[in-house]
Parts: C-alpha cells; sequence; structure tokens
C-alpha cells in the first residue's frame, strides 16, 4: 500500500459503534432494522461552488455529513450509517486530519457510522451518501401537506446567508452575533432530534437548503397546495438586531439557504403538541403560515391585511 | 424551476421497476428484504484521472453505474438501487441525453432503479452509490479465503489495459481485437450473474478493478494467506494474439485494472459447480493458482517448476 493510501486509510477508519461491516471490501454490510425503511440522500460539495477554497477544514468535514443528515432529518429518519467519497487535488496531512475530525465530530454526536467510500485524486470535491432508518410508512415526505396545516419552520433561517455575505465581506455584522452567523454558515447542526420527532405529528417536511421560500415551493408543489406565508409571522427581530440592511435581512431570511433549519406542516391541532416539542429539544418552532386548497404550487407572502408582497427573491440555484 | 434544473431531471428521471420512493424528495426511501443485509459501495469517477475528458458520453454513463455494480458483484449481491451524484462544467443537453442513455442502459439490464442523487456546477465528476442485496450473513468478503482454496478469475483480464494503451496511442492493437478491447475498456461488463451465484460455492471475491495481482494481495492480506498465482495458468493466448510486444502483455494481464473481472477463492470441491457454472453463464472460469498458509499477505507468481518468478508491476495506485 503506498503511503499516501495509508495517510487516507488512518485519517477515515475509526471503530465503529455499530454492528455494519464497514471499509476495507468491495462493498460495506448493513443490516436495516426489521419493519423499517432506509432513507437515502447524497449531497455533492465542491470547492468554489458549496464552500470556499480556504475554508476551515475541520467546519467543512462537519458540515459535508450535517447537510445529509439534514436531509434524514426532513424525511423523519433516524441516522445510521454513511458513506464519503472524496477526490482531493493532492494529500494534505494536516488538512486531512483537519477535516476528519470535523466529519468524525458530526458522526459521533448524530450516531452515525461511516462505513464505507472512495478516495481518489482530482479537483477537491466531497459526495456523502447518508443512510437513515425510519418506521415503514412513516417518512415525511414533502407531498403530504393537507388545506388547512399551519406551515412551521425550526431556529433562525436567515443567518447562514448574513454570514456569508459577511465572509465576503459584502456586509458587517454586530459583533455580538457575528461568529455564531459565521458558524451557522459553516458549521450548521442538523435537526436530527427534530425531525425524528416529527413523524405522526407533522403531514410534510423539507429542510431549508435553497431558500426558505424556494423550498417552501417544493412542498406545496408536491402536495398541490398554495403555500401562504405570513410576513408578521417570521421571526425578524434576531436578522434585524444583526444586520441594519433591512433590504439584506429580507433576502436572507426569504430567501437564504444553508441554515439546514426544517420547515414543515402539521394539522392546526398539532400546535401543542410542537410547543412542547419546541421547549423539550429547547429549539424555536415558529408558526409562519398556512396551507390552502387552490393555487396549486404557489407560495404567497401575504401582509398583516392579508394583502400579497412582492416576492424579490426565493432561493438560490445552481445553474442559474 | 430554472430550465437547467429542468433540463438535468427530464435526463435523469425515469419510471422505476421496483416501488421505491425515487428522486424529488430530501430522500429517496427504499424497504430491504426480509432476511437480507444491504451491500453498499460507492465509487467516484473524475475527469482525467478515471476517464478521458473526449469519452463517448453514453460509454462513460454505462461505465459510471457498471463499476459500482461489479463491487456488489463481488460481495455476492443481487443489484437492486442506485444513486448518482453528478458536478458539471456546464449543461450541455447532448452530452446529459447521452450520458443518461449509457447509465439506464446499464441500470435496465442488471435491473437496478436510480433513486436518487444530487447535481451542482463543477468540474466534471460523477458519484455513484449503489446498493444490493444478500441473504444475511451470506455476503463473499475478502477475507473468506481458506488455506488450500483455489484461486478463479472470470474473463479475460488484461484486455481494458490494452485498450487503454491502443486508445492513448502506445501501440495498436490488431484489427480483430481492437473494438473489443476498447469497450472491454469503457463498457465493462460487471459480473453480476457470476457474482449472485457465487454465495455458498465460494469463500472469498474481489472484484479487479486496480490490477489482478494488486487486488489478489487485498485477499491475501485480509485472509492471511499466501496468494499462489501459476503463471502457466493465467489467460495468455488472446491477449498474445492482440498485441505482440509480450511485456505489455504480461502488464496488462497481471497489473492491468479496469476490467472489473470477478477474483475468487474457492475449496477444491467447488471446482465441478464452477465448470457448471462456467458454462451455464457462458463466461470463462479460470483457476490460476491456489492460497497457502504461511507468508500471509504475500503474492507470487510461479513458474511450471514451481520457481518465483519477479513481479515487475502488480497494479495501479491513484496517489502514487
Amino acid at each position: 500500500m503506498s503511503p499516501e493510501f495509508e495517510l487516507i486509510r488512518r485519517h477515515f477508519i475509526r471503530p465503529m459503534r455499530g454492528d455494519a461491516l464497514g471499509p476495507g471490501d468491495d462493498c460495506a454490510l448493513v443490516a436495516p432494522s426489521p419493519g423499517c425503511e432506509l432513507a437515502v440522500t447524497s449531497d455533492m460539495l465542491v470547492s468554489g461552488t458549496h464552500f470556499l477554497p480556504d475554508t476551515d477544514p475541520r467546519r467543512l468535514g462537519w458540515k459535508t455529513l450535517a447537510v445529509n443528515l439534514s436531509d434524514l432529518a426532513a424525511m423523519g429518519a433516524t441516522p445510521r450509517w454513511v458513506t464519503l467519497a472524496l477526490s482531493l487535488p493532492q494529500v494534505d496531512d494536516a488538512w486531512l486530519a483537519a477535516l476528519s475530525d470535523g466529519f468524525f465530530e458530526c458522526a459521533y454526536i448524530y450516531g452515525v457510522d461511516l462505513i464505507g467510500g472512495d478516495t481518489t485524486r482530482g479537483p477537491l470535491t466531497l459526495c456523502v451518501t447518508a443512510f437513515g432508518e425510519v418506521a415503514a410508512g412513516k417518512a415525511l415526505r414533502r407531498s403530504g401537506a393537507q388545506d388547512g396545516d399551519d406551515i412551521w419552520v425550526s431556529g433562525q433561517p436567515g443567518r447562514a446567508a448574513l454570514g456569508l455575505a459577511d465572509v465576503l465581506g459584502r456586509l458587517r455584522l454586530k459583533d455580538a452575533c457575528r461568529d455564531d452567523y459565521i458558524a451557522a454558515l459553516e458549521k450548521p447542526l442538523p435537526r436530527v432530534a427534530l425531525g425524528c420527532a416529527l413523524p405522526g405529528v407533522a403531514s410534510a417536511a423539507i429542510d431549508v437548503s435553497d431558500g426558505l421560500l424556494a423550498d417552501l415551493g417544493h412542498v406545496a408543489a408536491a402536495s398541490d397546495l398554495h403555500a401562504v406565508v405570513e410576513d408578521a409571522a417570521l421571526p425578524w427581530p434576531a436578522l434585524r438586531a444583526a444586520c441594519d440592511d433591512e433590504a439584506t435581512v429580507r433576502r436572507a431570511l426569504l430567501a437564504g439557504g444553508d441554515d439546514y433549519e426544517v420547515l414543515f406542516c402539521a394539522p392546526r391541532r398539532a400546535h401543542d403538541a410542537l410547543r412542547q416539542l419546541s421547549e423539550s429539544l429547547s429549539l424555536p418552532l415558529n408558526r409562519i403560515g398556512a396551507m390552502c386548497a387552490g393555487r396549486a404550487g404557489d407560495v404567497s407572502l401575504i401582509d398583516a391585511q392579508g394583502c400579497e408582497l412582492p416576492i424579490a427573491h426565493r432561493g438560490y440555484d445552481h445553474f442559474s
């Protein structure tokens, strides 16, 4: 074995907690739990597209896994296993050590085993496939929202977008929140505990990766409903305290991705259960609107009088 | 949805044969069969590292999937599902149409459903994760070989390496076999039927992706045995008929990867069953040596008198 390949094995093979057959054979072997479906998601992160080339590798390792766990959370699945395919322009021992530390820190916290993957030479690219388990038939699909359901969102969407604007030098956030907002961008917390608690409570869910209104549009389209967001119900105060530019704040909250909050729909009767869940998880859950029949696939933003407000930006598209 | 994203969806969403929840939600959902383990493998193909930038996209699409199915075959697993993550420098409709045609041709022939993935902008990179099912406890691991087992290899290893040498202009293969050898490189046939038939017959297996002797070394190391290859038992005649340069022929067969043949070990008593299997699959299976106690992890090449021959090349390493 070459020294370089040995180096990669050293960084990416660690003791596993479960009983899967991990790296070292042609395939990993996992035994899904009886009665469960397997939720599967893949995300590819490319240097220059998804992260800046000089991003702290420890945070990059964390985020590479976290964005996939967020997809599992949005289906209501419990994370179990993950593969990592890695293309590297060169082997940099210190950089790889930091990357793997961040990756495994996230894996450890969320109870995931790295079971396999691939390493090759090429432009810096990371591709994770993550596997979670969910009771058969209980997964939260985008298509499950019902007429009259409330729309909810976790946490504080918009922080990552403001953090990115600061990192890129486009604005300067207030010192009191700057580190937190950059951490929201570089080390997002996937809402795993929330996701695992939502099956049976929520009717539909998605994680906010491309933008709140854009991702809500996916739910509206899949559910054949009209999503109506109440501007006054959105969590504005924290963002306004962080940044004085109202247009930037509005764009960050409505169209900023990369926070990996969970947007979900739930019937009115779930209101109290969700308030209790919010308290037990110490995670804000805000009701921001409702799903309505008619205008299938549309997303509207309304003011306190019920008048539609213009929407300048909905989200991010890699190919636009 | 942007026109570009729509384009990608058009090329990569096709009717599925199984009942998995496919692309379009945060995750795919699959229901593994009761009593089965899931075999999972990931391979990343990078332009310029794994394929030439001007490779026929239809063949590239085929190969991207085929190399993963080969890993499943080497575990004795039946292919079921696959995800594809794709990084593209630009959206080229005709190129994508050809790529997806090749990918889905392979998926259709081997009974695999594309259940999800990712598309993004970046250097041309393809990352597939493939899932197969195998009866619990029956998967073929590299570590299962026993002292005295025969070593077998399917088909004709070395063809892809000679095909590559021709494509790169380093030699000119005889016309009678040239197209076949280039097809072995660009459109390899994963040995799925063989792999599915080997559990219960073979003791260990690996697919030959990096080189016959290199990959055999992985089996020897995992099984704590000495692999002894009999030079005279190797399938030389076809390669010698294709190419006059004996040194190139030797390197292609002993150290050439990319054929995706299956190398496996089996007890002597399996000999007749394997001969019958070879006939029923119309696939040559050659016994090329034996596994011996002692010198754990070593691979030797011996002549007809049992004397060790020098080994110039064993295989390919991306980081050497």
